[in-house]
């Protein structure tokens, strides 16, 4: 049912944001609060919220769940950014885009206090960005229990570049 | 007290993102849960909310308290995002940033199912960004009741740009 909704709510655009891309657009389901507070739920029942210390929200979809998971959950949220977006001392790793090229960066201060972090975007596509947040996370000898998205794009195998369990709920 | 402790959790970095800016950084107040989930709930305690159809999250700040707003109240959610960022029927325009130039876009079919908006960003400075966002509502004949930040530059005069009331809860 939840799953039936959220098929139905996401829009796919050819081509965006360059040739031979099929854009899925997630925006459309936070017109519909019933099936927005269903999906966070969701998200937030995955098992490995029973060890989580705190959640990484990936710039910028992935900000419209994490920020969701974590009020539902009552647990601390981070966030990875862009270039230039974030101030202070800097963790930055740069990865491989399904389109392109770019690089994250985290506050070392915002990692300190936590060990055990579950990540969050809205989808799962090369796994490129999602990597990139996990070697950071790794390089200060932290751990990533797993990663929460709404659509999984199969067909480009992103789970086989992480060491960790991808909870989705779609998958094309 | 939840002024206080969203005025202690506020970091402050001179000459960020370039020299003259005086940046305030709200990414500290999501790693304390019961501090974002007091503020989320102050902020959607607005009064306009009683009138609000849905609510405009600003690109990409803005997407963290609008997202908990949206669910809090049950209310839809739509996003005005940056160049290149959203697929389909956009309506764009331009502002003037505290530093530089930048444009928002919205799509046109999310605007259609709604007639009164509440914006929500993290910070009002000059209020550019917001009349912004105010333009491409009214451009469709549409209202915005209202502006909810966590952070006023009360010397920026971003008020006086904008013809609906403000809510903010810390002013500097």
């Amino acid at each position: 049912m939840l799953l039936e909704e959220i098929d139905k709510s996401i829009k796919t655009y050819p081509d965006f944001p360059e040739k031979g891309i099929f854009f899925r657009d997630i925006m459309p389901i936070f017109s519909k609060p019933e099936l927005f507070s269903e999906l966070i739920e969701n998200m937030a029942s995955a098992p490995i919220f029973k060890d989580v210390e705190a959640i990484i929200a990936i710039d910028a979809r992935g900000f419209l769940f994490a920020s969701g998971i974590a009020l539902k959950l009552g647990i601390p949220m981070i966030v990875a950014r862009k270039p230039g977006k974030l101030p202070g001392h800097l963790i930055t790793k740069s990865y491989e885009l399904e389109y392109g090229s770019n690089s994250l960066s985290m506050q070392i201060e915002s990692l300190k206090p936590f060990q055990k972090y579950a990540i969050v975007d809205d989808l799962l596509a090369t796994g490129g960005t999602v990597q990139c947040v996990s070697n950071i996370v790794k390089s200060l000898g932290k751990e990533v229990l797993g990663l929460l998205v709404v659509i999984e794009l199969s067909k480009l195998n992103g789970t086989l570049k992480l060491d960790f369990p991808v909870f989705s709920q779609i998958s094309y």
